[in-house]
């Protein structure tokens, strides 16, 4: 599972979790009516437009009821579906297929969901240089297919947690006594090969970000204008990302400002599943 | 957390794998920052309308970090709040109410988004005796929170998982023989106190449903006349719910058919997070 | 092992824990004296008469401690054996068939046991249509397997836990003001699609019980005139269930009394072991 | 727990593992009817002769569900108690007492079962200076609750596991050419401080064990005089234990042959649980 | 623990598991000695000097065990002792204090070892604004108490695994064709936030490594004069990194090139304990 | 992995939870630039004379990353390296071999530093029936490893851990009122086949425990002449151990007192890590 930049532990981990709190004690009706060795044929056909993530994970958690289950999918991660287009089919027992479907399904239509509401953001910024990244906003417990899905929808990550960049926020910089302050005791603390970044809300504390050494400076909730200025001044000695209640409307207008990042909540706290089913063929 | 309907374990379970993938080896602009013994009082404030679904999760979440944190709720689970009301304070470990604050967030909004939707549901069919019911399509991992939001939001459970029901569908029909065939054989092989529900399409099915002696017969993406005559042939012999994407629009209608149960996977695989925000107060 | 009715992740948490609490740091005897490559051939007998139960989990326990082991059963759960008779032969490891035999026969001679006595119960009554049942009094940690057991010895399973049936019991309807309210208000709280069961201890409590809408009721310490003055009286509103200190003696009275259920706590709290033994074939 | 002789961590682990499997997502009944705040208090009492194992135990799983609960036994772990005797009384949450209530009992009745028949057999040996053993066929997941009765019961551990007492058997001794090539080779590969045990069908192998230094023989069902021989041949040089079937009936005869110690399989094989009942005080 | 840049879940596990495989099933010659009531006060003892790293390490296990014991530490983490200084008393259970003695001192004098090792290392070039950092080369599963050690010795931390730094190496360089190929592809693929580190060899890599963008360049094994050179050619561009068997003699030297950082493998890979004691004070 | 002596389970738990510290969320170089399909063939070389420990060890941490490659061992654990032998070639996923090379690396080089310092101290004493013993001085949660590159080094092990000997120290004696009252206390509850070691400062100590029954007698930090009175008073009825700061230097006379054990802390509380370095072979 390298190729997806997942964790194979992690994955293991979440689709066991989730098993059990489906499969519980067991398939009740499809294990009292489908003899244990019938097989069968499935497919995956999207029903609406979009771009798909998940199906690798979709694959192992087939596998996981029938390890000699054979997947084949029509399309990768990361490609564009149409509805109607078949997405994978699979060949194995019919008890692992119908056991296994609705796990598969929530997982692959969350992540796709994901992929192609960033895709749609990544689309309407392809003109600038600006990268669109997510957030801490995920759905706890998986984190790490929210921001794979982001990634395979064409974003990039934001920090992973709270342990793998520094991130100064307003009351950090009160306690701190100022950025200044923050940023310097801060440097001593971690790791040198950690990354620091504030956040702003206006061009002096922009200044003071950069004066501090920030490697990267949020902007957050300001104006278009502000946040050119401070890209004026920040001319390259930091990263810039914009930050607050970001939406497609306004996202041209933003990246157009010269801002490195742009973060975008709504990408994992809100998602609509893409819509996809499952069917034995007969 | 019994007053929940929730398992402790389950929740505790939930709470420290989604620390350990948002802390990880530590929040580390927040314990670099903040001395360990600084205290500080937050508010929790609602940014949109809705119902409030998850106050006691977010206070384990707080006092997962500080166990002597003080909680002050001013509303309770299922409470409909307006843009701006206060939702909770609380006071404690400065440490912990930063570090906190995301997971608690995106627990609260998540599932005050669920019950804020499923509200809505319920107040279009409440001059009926229909109930809005949930399905499996919840987020993996979090199942026992989705349910307990909807509940939370009026509407009512239907199976946890592949446990607790036995739900006959059209490919368990095909391979049992028939409808009849499948219900027999399954009656012999379940606990006695297991329900049978069994999913049909058209009223011919109904009938066979009937006669096998289903306990539930789920009309599925039937027409609103067709459910009106088979409520009318069930005649009270079996409880009925109509499913197959439902939405707001037709719900009306489709209660007014006198089917017993609604249920509604969108209520979860496709949730917007209410909007609540957190605020240290100085 | 889905045609155990028992869930494969619990299995193997079962052996595991057993085997850890068995070997620990190893089988210093087995480990030091026979080479790692020696293969041997074994056999297990019966040395009584009963009823097989758990071949497939002793089959599970050898194949832990190799792979390759071959597994030639004889019989398959539920099958009568007499003393004397081979239950099954294994080829493989020779220190997995030493380091294995005692767990697997500490399963599959308790096992036995208990289809054994409940063959003896069903026996018993198999001119009426009563169901014997378990209880809740199984052995903690082996819950899936005595149930098992008990179904593979012709018997039906009571609830598995608290969470799959309602049972409403003298304390309950004592807090609850009466078995009328207790039945309303759970009938409000727990998902439509579960059971409410009320204990009773004399005629007029299983009206009430009636009246309320229990879905079975059961008839706790009765006689066996008060039990069929029961049964005529909910009339097939409701299954009944006899329980309270059952034996084999006056079972066959109290199945006449047209009972549906009668539910045997000694099937599981008190069992004598099946007697097999295994030995290696030279 | 120290004084218990048990193992804090393996006690958490069971009692929560038997708590997963007993309430699941929650006892529906009781958290549905009894409110949370509400108190009681409940006694246990013996409804049988026997001996008491397993109270600490007990209050462990109440403590689980209600931190604070007042424990109040009246006899401790080793007490003969006669039927109609209570055991202990309990105050606490009327939730924590009806939803713990099967699992205490479970636990407690098992273990008082093992202590009881352990005493009969101690009784009847007590003329002499014979140990009582038990064995190695305990309940898998519950041998350390099974071993700690039976040395409630006035008996002594044999080997916990395969690790910790080397035991070579009659297939080690074919493999490793017989028993002096057994014991020298096994010798060599354990650490110094572990003992070794031999079995023995007749006085040719004890003598050879004797020889090979063995630290303690086991004569396997030998007779009587066979035993007293060995028993004298040995005279002292290494502990000598009886195996093989043994029953009350033929114990004293077994006893008096002057071997150290007797071990009986069927005081955790094939358990009679002591009957004990929980109640409500009003 | 925030104090202590740990995490505490992870001390946890550490802790827990160090007890499972002391402990066992008990510490049966101090359970079976000393009451279970009786209390005692100890003391911990330099027996050499150094520096004192894992003192609220030490504590958490002994509060384990007792979790009422009272722990007076008389230094703490980081301060340097000599032979015969007192480090700390603790009072309480006189078993907790027997049995947890061994693991707090194993845990103690470890990490106060690494402490003192790096200390000098960190004092011979106190004199410069070389940072001394530590490596992977710890021992597995105390990864985190083992850096902790270095930065309490005065050390900075290297990468804390294969996740938070992309080191690219020679294997690496050579599939990707080249330094900057590797950079450029790994720039696209990880996080903007995470920085890139090049290992180089010689001077015209050390330019490669500057061209591509390299965070961060590793100096490996090469000769001080080589090394000041790369400095000056880097001229503040990238951090540097001098690597490859260093020792205390030659350190300064190195130092003195103008290197950003020296990783040193042998302050965790070759750790000599040091020497503490502790005695029950009567 | 049973030639090891090592448990299996405990071996998989320590590479899982190392492989958790250093991957984390996965090797972000090696899975970025390295190819999911290529293969390499990977060398490891002593770069010290020694003795080999780990390479059974060594071989399942890369299996784990890639469960087809090669695994072709020149040398056995215990056989004798010098400089620049050849110690193993392995081929198999490039990505494999890189990712999984400093865990292998790390448990090798400490396992082969504790076999070759061992092998040292065993050759000093061949002359002679003394057996070094390892102590509980190992590293918290490598305790089993520690103890098995003990034995590779020719050494035999000392007690597991606190539950599988009897260790009756100076303040267990004084709390039960002197050896024999502590030895008696003990005997009567330890199961029988556990043996009981007393340590003794002196003659009058020695005097004692050889009257009370001890199995094993330590003599603790006494002279060689004092240790050779005590061997002559015990005269074989007891196992002897000297215990107290060996070193190399006075081993020779120490073990000529005729001792039967020797135990030496510094074999794995201070290890110097044997050198190995893993190359590519291109």
């Amino acid at each position: 599972m390298e190729q997806l930049g997942l964790n194979i532990q992690e994955l293991e981990y979440i689709i066991e979790h989730a098993f059990r709190e489906d499969i519980g004690d067991g398939d009740i009706t499809t294990n009292n009516l489908v003899p244990e060795n019938s097989v069968a044929t499935a497919s995956m056909t999207a029903k609406a437009n979009g771009v798909i993530a998940g199906l690798p994970i979709a694959e192992i958690v087939f596998k996981k009821l029938d390890v000699n289950l054979v997947w084949k999918p029509f399309v990768k991660d990361g490609d564009t579906v149409k509805k109607g287009d078949v997405i994978a089919e699979m060949e194995g027992s019919f008890r692992a297929l119908l056991t296994g479907e609705r796990l598969a399904l929530n997982l692959i239509q969350r992540m796709s969901g994901i992929a192609s509401e960033t895709a749609k953001y990544v689309s309407e910024v392809k003109h600038t240089n600006v990268q669109i990244l997510d957030t801490r906003k995920t759905v706890p417990g998986l984190r790490s297919l929210d921001k794979y899905s982001v990634k395979t929808g064409g974003g990039a990550n934001h920090r992973i947690g709270l342990y793998d960049l520094v991130m100064i926020k307003d009351n950090h910089i009160k306690i701190a006594g100022g950025i200044k302050p923050a940023v310097e005791q801060i440097r001593k603390s971690v790791p040198p090969h950690i990354k620091i970044e504030v956040e702003t809300s206006n061009l002096e504390e922009v200044k003071q970000a950069l004066t501090a050494g920030a490697d990267i400076i949020m902007l957050d909730n300001m104006s278009n204008q502000a946040m050119s200025e401070a890209v004026k001044m920040i001319d390259g000695k930091a990263k810039t990302e914009a930050s607050g209640n970001m939406n497609l409307e306004r996202l041209k207008g933003v990246a157009e400002t010269g801002v490195d990042f742009i973060s975008i909540g709504a990408l994992t706290h809100s998602v609509k599943a893409l819509d996809i089913s499952q069917n034995i063929i007969l």
